[in-house]
């Protein structure tokens, strides 16, 4: 079974036993079991002349003394990709995004109406930035500040069941450290908690090779706002308008955050003011214990390992959610135990039928009130003001749950109008609120986009892609925890439940789009119907006339109105003016999830625009000025 | 700017101010520059029986009282699709490979022919599996042992530019934890260094919390074998044949390691051999030190905080790759340096002229004796074995380097013959020998299979897709440093300069495949030909023996002559018999890179299939027999 290499490494294993520092204590170890212990050391010494070449091939012992730990942190400065610091357009944005995502959360769980304040400067050179972003949130107390700033994996959401934007403690030391490994320059933090105190300012440097934060700077300054954050870091990134870019970004985390205001200057001086579109803040969100349901059998002996209650009656009911008095007596009774059972006394044995019975025993849904949607009217308030279509509609589906975990799909579509409509239609996903710009791919959202049999609702669609035609289709995922496929959190992993849900509520919003499309329809056609007779009456008046010697005047009124009513249709949706229809509960369109919007003058209030700014309008308009004449026929009514 | 709800919570902010044990000391802190720190003191005290609702909303300090440190094991125990755990059948790959990696990387570097033994067993229950995989590798010194098997981020490749398949030090730490978590059960290790010595037995739980091996079993035992590593891991997953298993996985691993030998048993009871196709080692690679073209600023300056070395020449020349005296001189005359200036005397403008003159000074690329790559011939020999088809070709390019990283591309071709030949060609992905089997359109090597114009070399392609046909491409990369854009390593990242490489090999394979494609057309028309005029030559001859009177057989032999003469292509082709044509120099599809094989009969010998075994094997010939007579004229010559 050895070939002569073979053999030749085994010398070599031999050779180098004793050389390395970490080999020697294992002889030690040894002398227990092992009777050919001296025969062993007798080699092992006489041999070590041929030890200690580099070039030498690797034993078991050289092999130790390379073992070593790597932080985390040297682990991602590494791989900065993953954390989306791919390349410098990329490192602009994930920065900003961190920071407002930190921003929002502090606000949101200190109950404080979110006031961002962001900043984006070109330093010199090329490629160096300064992003700035200042909140009213908070603060965070002087002592916390190094660690959450300058050490990756530390923060107090990752523990937690409850909705939030940051869930992993990374997001912004990391982008601390690539400011860092860029520029060489630290991260610097000002926070104030409280008006009658002063700001600590701190400079950061993030110790990779420890992951541990080196203060460079600490002191005290005064600062005219009351209480907040605002970080500041220098790194190399690269700033463009447009899709996928920080602009972008902001106007979608306005959509997503009616409640907040944003004042953005960007690096070429130009400021941006989101002014809140509600006053008030989300339904506070409840942390949840864990379900039983998406609890693992290990994760359960962990539990059972470092509870401190006793028994398991109360270990149940006190550690997981929806554990009531009953389902804990048939869990115990399906395990074999009773409440009183002693906790340390589960075996592993034991601990596995308590698994097997959660997953048998009935036990109702996790609470949805850690989870706080957006809601149709926000979302259709977002799509409004973000983008000039015709017809919106939004629906926020029930929660439902993953893994034990809850969560909740909402939908808005937007349709026609100024909207392109010789492309594919537009994607904008956002989970927990947070535009997601990356990666659409291999996001769940999109997956189920793709699933949506588009034109059994009049939407064109080629096998296998997007649907067609002036469409944007927004998606909304909201969990306690979202499983991102990657620590970027670009995209959403594709669990069945998640696509499935998905799937639903977008099919909610084009049942009512393929009411729309039809009901146009039928009335573009009613409309050239009358357009012909109208054309002929007067010829038909005057025939008439000429036979019947009737006065053409009354002839011509009475087959206009016999033409108008026969086209009923197209009359009932043109006599009204005004900018937004709201129809009666009779009417399958016309819950208050649904706004259709006259669109026959280009309205001017609408500048913002979701397609990048001016560029997409641009297109938007031009697209949109050829087929505005063919549905400029309806009107609210 | 604030709202009524903002000055609320700025009450709340006061009023939780010296609840939390955190924010105990941070008005002690405080006392250095504060004025109104006495006003601030009572007010805080003053209010102190409002807090401690824990439905309050957060302060600063409430918020402080929550964070902590996340360990790396939790980070990943929860994020476990990040490592390739997303489901069971990827978990039972992952595990395997994870193992296999390991393995032959411990082999290679001990400079041992690897022999591995892998056996997946299914256990009680549908979907518990366990996993054992060997080698006769050196073995595992008994105190590393619980740290590289139960510590995530542990290990002795992270830090070292060297070619080898794990680079993380997470992977089978990782696949261990996922046993635990689904099974309860800890990961057992036998390891022996010596044959003189006995094995060392652990069974080790990963403490999540900690990120440390909970040892639960220590001793020591007999095996029959003498030395090397066996790991084994219960797990819940599930096992299919086919697409993506752990079957095809295997192999493609034997593909790219022909060096191996590997016994596989799968869960079926059946057992697999694959022999060595060779029976040497790849060349042995060395470690380099870092390029300065690969080296940002921020790592430069951590290293300057880090050397030992004293004296800036010292520092670049020791610790940087090609940093010769005269490109050390160089560089330190631009940073207005001198060799002697000392290293901590370098303040931060200094590092970054350093860094810009590393920018601007020409400094040789890196050594490329870090890689090993597999080798034109054992591709060929490779793809011989596994496919069915009827021209293969390879190519090795040399080496080049992404941020200062040194990589090395391979492709090898494989067209016609018992391939599909409808439906989109096959691309088979390995990074530094290891098969990449997911994620394969996030891949730099797919993207470059796309971006090739592949009917330009003659084979059909639609706009955005994978070329169609009889076409298997399989791609080679090796570097360093691999950037993987998952920890789960299934995917390369997309940087220009890999991606310009895997283009430009496929280049060099498929102008050879377009004049395969070319010849076997033109074979093709002449012999048409020939047999348009071999079916009128005695038609012809009758005729001519009419009106001359020469004799039949004379005139229908020069005749014949003729027509081979003309048709003297299709003739070149049809000359010689045998299983492989090896053509002149002259000729542009023939140095030896290029095999071309007669597939007129199917050839027993080849049994195994790239496609997953036999149900491909089926799907190729069914589709082939077709085409089979079209191509059937040409021989080996």
């Amino acid at each position: 079974m050895h070939t002569d290499q073979d053999q030749q490494s085994l010398l070599f294993v031999e050779s180098a036993e004793l050389d390395s520092p970490v080999a020697a204590q294992s002889p030690a170890v040894m002398e227990k079991k092992v009777g050919k212990r001296k025969a062993v050391a007798r080699k092992s010494t006489s041999n070590t002349k041929s030890t200690g070449k580099s070039n030498a091939p690797m034993t078991a012992e050289r092999m130790a003394s390379q073992q070593r730990e790597i932080s985390i942190s040297e682990f991602f400065a590494k791989n900065r990709h993953l954390l989306g610091f791919d390349n410098k357009r990329k490192a602009l944005l994930t920065t900003v995004k961190e920071a407002v995502d930190n921003s929002l959360d502090a606000c949101e769980e200190a109950r404080i109406l979110p006031d961002l304040s962001i900043c984006v400067t070109q330093l010199e050179g090329d490629d160096r930035f300064r992003v700035t972003v200042r909140d009213n949130g908070p603060g965070i107390v002087k002592s916390q500040i190094p660690n959450i700033f300058g050490k990756l994996l530390y923060g107090s959401k990752f523990h937690r069941l409850k909705m939030c934007r940051g869930q992993q403690g990374i997001g912004i030391s990391a982008a601390g450290m690539y400011g860092l490994i860029t520029t060489g320059r630290p991260i610097s933090i000002r926070s104030r908690t409280s008006p009658r105190k002063p700001a600590h300012h701190y400079k950061l440097a993030i110790d990779t090779k420890k992951n541990r934060p080196d203060i460079m700077h600490d002191d005290e300054v005064e600062v005219d706002w009351p209480h907040g954050t605002e970080v500041s870091i220098d790194l190399v990134a690269a700033y463009n308008k447009g899709r996928q870019g920080i602009d972008e970004y902001i106007e979608q985390a306005a959509i997503a955050n009616p409640h907040t205001r944003i004042q953005y200057m960007n690096p070429l001086g130009e400021e941006i003011v989101y002014d809140r579109g509600v006053d008030e803040l989300p339904v506070e969100t409840r942390e949840i214990r864990p379900h039983p349901h998406g609890i693992e059998l290990g994760t359960l002996l962990k539990m059972l390992k470092e509870t401190e209650r006793q028994q398991v009656g109360a270990f149940l009911q006190g550690e997981f959610s929806r554990v009531s008095a009953t389902v804990c007596k048939k869990v115990c009774d399906e395990a074999g135990l009773t409440q009183r059972s002693w906790v340390k006394q589960i075996d592993s044995g034991t601990a596995e039928r308590i698994y097997k019975a959660f997953q048998t025993v009935k036990i109702m849904a996790p609470p949805t009130d850690c989870l706080a949607p957006i809601g149709t009217q926000q979302i259709l308030a977002g799509l409004l003001k973000g983008l000039k279509a015709e017809f919106y509609t939004a629906s926020t589906r029930n929660p439902t749950v993953y893994r034990g975990n809850p969560f909740q799909v909402e939908v808005g579509l937007a349709f026609g109008g100024n909207l392109p409509s010789d492309g594919l239609a537009r994607v904008i996903r956002f989970a927990n609120r947070v535009p997601l710009l990356y990666q659409q791919s291999h996001c769940a959202i999109f997956r189920s986009v793709l699933d949506t049999n588009w034109r059994s609702y009049g939407v064109s669609q080629s096998s296998g892609a997007l649907p067609g035609g002036p469409l944007v289709i927004m998606v909304h995922f909201a969990s306690v925890w979202v499983p991102f496929t990657s620590e970027s959190k670009e995209a959403i992993a594709d669990y069945d439940e998640i696509r499935k849900e998905v799937g639903l509520a977008i099919r909610d919003c084009s049942r009512k789009l393929q009411t729309f499309i039809r009901r146009r329809k039928r009335t573009e056609r009613e409309s050239e119907r009358r357009s012909v007779f109208f054309r002929y009456i007067p010829e038909v008046a005057n025939a008439l006339q000429a036979i019947t010697g009737d006065a053409k005047d009354g002839l011509m009124e009475r087959l206009n109105e016999l033409a108008r009513m026969r086209t009923e249709l197209a009359d009932r949706e043109m006599d009204e003016h005004g900018q937004i229809i709201k129809r009666t509960r009779k009417d399958p369109l016309l819950d208050d999830s649904t706004v259709i919007v006259e669109r026959e003058t280009p309205a001017d209030e609408h500048d913002e625009s979701l397609f990048g700014g001016h560029e997409a309008k641009r297109m938007g308009k031009g697209v949109a000025s050829k087929r505005k004449r063919k549905v400029s026929k309806k009107k609210r009514r």
